[in-house]
């Protein structure tokens, strides 16, 4: 941020009285613009024992898989916002069971919020973010070709507390890995399970 | 947002291409300014058989009574921002026992996610932004004078689950009120000026 988005001024970046964190604050206005973290909204969607799958056809993690998910927006609730992205991802209707598992990744200022979800019927295709969809039983999940930690992390969980009989909601943070074992695993990701 | 906050040019109000959804747009340099839902975070400090109030010191709802909670903020996870919100307004230490209640309030873009939490000493007073802090039996809460409906909404559950032997996790949505109350609650637009 260099710019004020409401006057176009200068913005400096200082602590402002009462404040104990450095804000982007116009010399001009005087206002102070926050940067707080995103929500990215998402879902397993279930269909029978089998669950839908997305190949991701954009950066970052180009060809790799995901359950559907992204950044909620303004105006919607949660819950909406993982239906909405499994519509644009992988043209499904879907039917939210509840909140599953939350994770904080705090270097990138996200939280992820997954539900599990009931596909309503068999009509689903690949959105224009997505290669293609598939619906994989658990010994069929490309375990080595995931693309997000989170998505890993939320599978395992899942086909654990699935064999337990018991779905139970889940909390964790996922940390970037030391800088010694980052070139060996840019693309992973350590998670640390809360609750 | 009438300016760009990167190259300072104004911003246009329109769909981008293979977007869904007017954003601001950048006329000089292209970038899109996405805006997107806010995280409040805060919880409801134990002790014993009470729970620990915080009087507002501020607008909107100034005077009445809260438990602590605030914007999270980048760089955080949601357990160490509600922990950093009970520090900043009631000077509490607390540690947290799981996520309570998340409440979606899409009419002013904020999700709020309520943890229960064990206060740690009873060392506590209000911050700068508290009037008074206290400790509430179930029959002392002073219902009346809560300053949010998400407020009232999760002691009502809170004191249930309790009386139940069992907290379970809890979701909900708040909805703005019919237009011929609105004058009544006007405060409710207000929330998102509370950073």
């Amino acid at each position: 941020m260099n710019f004020c988005s409401t006057c176009g001024a200068r913005v400096e970046h200082r602590v402002p009285p009462g404040d104990t964190l450095p804000r982007f604050v116009c010399a001009h206005c005087g206002i102070i613009h926050y940067e707080n973290p995103k929500i990215v909204v998402g879902c397993i969607p279930e269909w029978e024992n089998r669950i839908l799958l997305c190949r991701r056809a954009i950066e970052p993690r180009i060809g790799l898989w995901t359950v559907p998910a992204g950044f909620m927006e303004n105006g919607e609730t949660t819950a909406q916002g993982a239906q909405r992205e499994t519509l644009e991802e992988a043209n499904a209707k879907v039917e939210m069971l509840g909140l599953y598992a939350l994770f904080n990744i705090p270097h990138i200022n996200q939280v992820y919020m997954l539900f599990r979800a009931r596909l309503l019927n068999l009509d689903f295709s690949a959105g224009a973010e997505t290669l293609e969809t598939m619906l994989f039983e658990e010994h069929q999940i490309p375990w080595d070709q995931l693309a997000f930690a989170t998505v890993k992390r939320t599978l395992k969980l899942y086909f654990s507390d699935r064999r337990d009989g018991r779905f139970r909601f889940h909390m964790g943070t996922i940390e970037p890995l030391p800088t010694s074992s980052r070139r060996v695993a840019a693309d992973e990701e350590r998670v640390k399970d809360e609750q």
